[in-house]
């Protein structure tokens, strides 16, 4: 059983700590985005060294103190409260965001774990190169939470999750010893994967200090377009055509139902719409080229190949970088739209490729037979990852449809469960998805989890009740 | 403490298993490329499927008998030989060699571990698609061997090592039970990375029985040069230009030293050498393009670029595909000429890239130092992975060297940990590498390892000694 970080561990803990590193949570810290999981008000330490994390990691595990790691707080299935049980220390990052290296001719960066996933952007730019993870949050998502949950977001078609942009890290395992893996080596093959099983593994095997981040050469040029489709099944086969056209540079495959475009009218007009009659389907695909090609002439070669095999109804090819900025703006409005109108239910879930048409025909069919929901079905359809979520019809409430939300769910994780899919993305499982990977898990890598978690964390300190129970 | 796989043993678990699947080991199953490791003659097991591989797995585990994985018997660090010891069970996987599945439309292909590198390349070529690991013992590899030891190859640079393009496993852990793992999902976020500790931990940890891989789509031309550097450093330098210029497509980049193309001509007259006058530095980089790029012209233009940049001083751009396999003939034959010269000591290495140009300079002249041997420093050079073998000089012999071999491997591999590299970059611990994984390995890293080794395989049947101790 853990104790509280009750006043005299704290007191104990802060005599072994500079001055300033303890002090209590402020709201940013014990509020996620979605709100629903209000963290308990208490201390919060903010160490400015891997030392002082391990210092905080080894007192709490003398004291068999929870300690719950934070980020930027931008993770959606609270990962990063802890709602209860005895009151856990919170372990903020956010005073350690220095930039420790760039190595541009190794196309390699060292970055600890707080630092803003923007930033880390514009450090890469300074040094000619990409850092490819995008997502919605990256102006405030830290890269130690970004790696704690593998993020994923809209480049992973070309580019892969957190966990493939990452060659090394340091971390501060759950007995206070500090793992020094800061490689900067694309193979070394000395052992055990600990950086991938610390990825993703949010926060209850270790924090994260540092990284050793991927870093990719610039596209000479990069190339937007907003196309039509008949249908998902064409928007995939588009995508089939892109890439073999293309030598697999396509960067981003995102689908758009009309219902997006609807929620974007209704609640943010200001967003321009693309079509003035909106398609059912539209994909926005994005592509970075090396020098010699021009991305607008690909795209719209693609787009005449996509029409002439009856993929592509219409399109708009960006003709310069503010449209290219237009049209993603159109796609990330979708989320803040989605919230504008406020979800029943929300998915964020994966398929094999080629089970997404069936997918979302079943899953539709199945759904409108239970009730009058509204679906906004987007995402990133190239890795075959959709937010599918649920809406009160036009012109009734969220709270109409609270009998129904549970078995909505509950319909759409069997669906993907039976198709071979994943009940959580890109997402994570945090407090919010327990229960799912109860239900979902394959028992023999439940077993496999508890049985390494029990062994790296004997006593249960690391983020207690996230992942597993 | 383990037991033998004795005849009663063997009795009772051929009673469990279908007839024909308990045999005695031949030479191949005992002997590794370099003879070095002498397998103990004794039983092999020829599993079907992966219900017979839990039935073995269970047995040894109820009955305290090692078991030792065995793939296509390629490995070079003896992880599939157990010469000492409690006699183990050989598992060959070779009878679990079926294609299960290719989805093009997905990028994705469903393979048993037993199958052979060279058969998925082809499978993968039918359906339009790359499966793109390559390496020198692909025609005997297989699959399961291939990511039990997270092979590397000569197209990591692009597309990643063996674990980058698995996206799911199936396989047996140590109590015999089955981690259904085998998901065709590029995203998928629920719970720890089950598939990557399995990969790289060369069946320390469990059997893989089966693989979901990557698919790439095939680009629409390939292209090969071989170009004389002035230097490593220039070497590295031209990399950075070619990875600008081609948005990243860059998908092979290795080094060639004079030594190379003097062991070819001593050893393997009949392989033509590309230039007259023997460059000392060369290096072989393929690309791949998009439609609406010619290869052979990228390459001439990285030519002018990199003479007038002072990084090229001759070059050739093959101009057909026999002559691609021309180029790549050279630079696969290496080793095997490599075998016929015979080193004294041979080093899989790995350097953060800037450190590359140091390191061959101080090694160089250190080694220099010691004793009057040869040094062929060739390979990978994109992913800064080196194969730093040591010979003996014109006109001695290998025994020679004695005295020699354990202060030369030593200094070599002190230097590269001194310069954050790794002493085995793409090969693995297997038996031979475990002393120089516990000198240099990262203690918590090690801890950790011995922990999840305890939690998963309690008894620890699996692989013996390899690895860990």
């Amino acid at each position: 059983m853990l104790n509280p970080a009750d006043s005299g561990f704290l007191s104990r803990l802060a005599a072994e700590l500079p001055d300033g590193r303890l002090t209590s949570a402020e709201a940013r810290h014990l509020t996620e985005p979605r709100g629903r999981y209000p963290g308990q008000p208490g201390p919060v330490a903010l160490p400015r060294s891997t030392e002082e994390v391990a210092t905080i990691i080894r007192a709490c595990a003398a004291a068999r103190v929870g300690v719950v790691p934070w980020g930027g707080g931008t993770g959606l299935v609270a990962g990063q409260v802890m709602p209860e049980g005895p009151l856990p220390l919170l372990l903020s990052l956010e005073k350690m965001n220095r930039l420790r290296g760039v190595f541009p001719s190794e196309n390699t960066m060292l970055v600890e774990a707080g630092m803003i996933l923007a930033d880390i952007h514009a450090a890469a730019l300074v040094a000619d190169r990409l850092f490819p993870l995008s997502l919605a949050s990256e102006g405030s998502a830290r890269i130690g939470g970004n790696l704690s949950t593998n993020a994923g977001g809209t480049a992973v078609l070309r580019y892969g999750n957190a966990r493939d942009l990452c060659l090394g890290l340091e971390a501060v395992l759950p007995d206070g010893s500090i793992f020094h893996g800061l490689k900067r080596l694309r193979k070394d093959n000395t052992g055990y994967d600990l950086r991938g099983l610390l990825i993703g593994a949010e926060g209850t095997l270790g924090v994260i200090t540092a990284a050793s981040l991927k870093l990719m050469p610039r596209p000479a040029a990069n190339g937007t377009a907003l196309l039509a489709v008949a249908s998902p099944a064409a928007a995939l086969e588009l995508l089939g055509l892109a890439q073999s056209r293309l030598a697999g540079l396509v960067s981003g495959f995102e689908l758009i139902h009309r219902s997006g475009l609807d929620f974007l009218a209704e609640t943010m007009p200001q967003v321009r719409q693309p079509f003035a009659d909106p398609p059912e389907w539209l994909v926005l695909i994005d592509i970075g080229l090396p020098q010699a090609l021009d991305p607008a002439e690909a795209l719209e070669a693609l787009f005449l190949a996509g029409h002439e095999a009856g993929l592509v109804s219409d399109g708009l090819v960006a003709q310069s970088e503010a449209q290219r900025a237009e049209f993603w703006t159109i796609r990330e409005s979708i989320p803040e739209a989605n919230r504008l109108v406020g979800a029943v239910a929300s998915h964020d879930i994966s398929l094999p490729l080629s089970e997404v048409p069936r997918f979302i025909a079943e899953a539709g069919a199945a759904l409108a037979g239970m009730a009058d929901w509204r679906i906004n079905c987007f995402g990133h359809l190239g890795d075959g990852n959709l937010h599918y979520n649920l809406y009160p019809a036009r012109g009734r409430k969220r709270g109409d449809y609270d009998a129904l939300r549970a078995a909505g769910t509950r319909l759409v994780h069997d669906m993907v469960d039976a198709m071979g899919g994943s009940v959580s993305a890109e997402h994570g499982i945090g407090r919010l998805k327990v229960a799912e990977l109860e239900r979902y898990g394959d028992p023999a890598k439940l077993a496999a989890m508890r049985a390494i978690k029990a062994a790296l964390d004997p006593h249960g300190i690391m983020n207690p009740g996230a992942v597993l129970r």
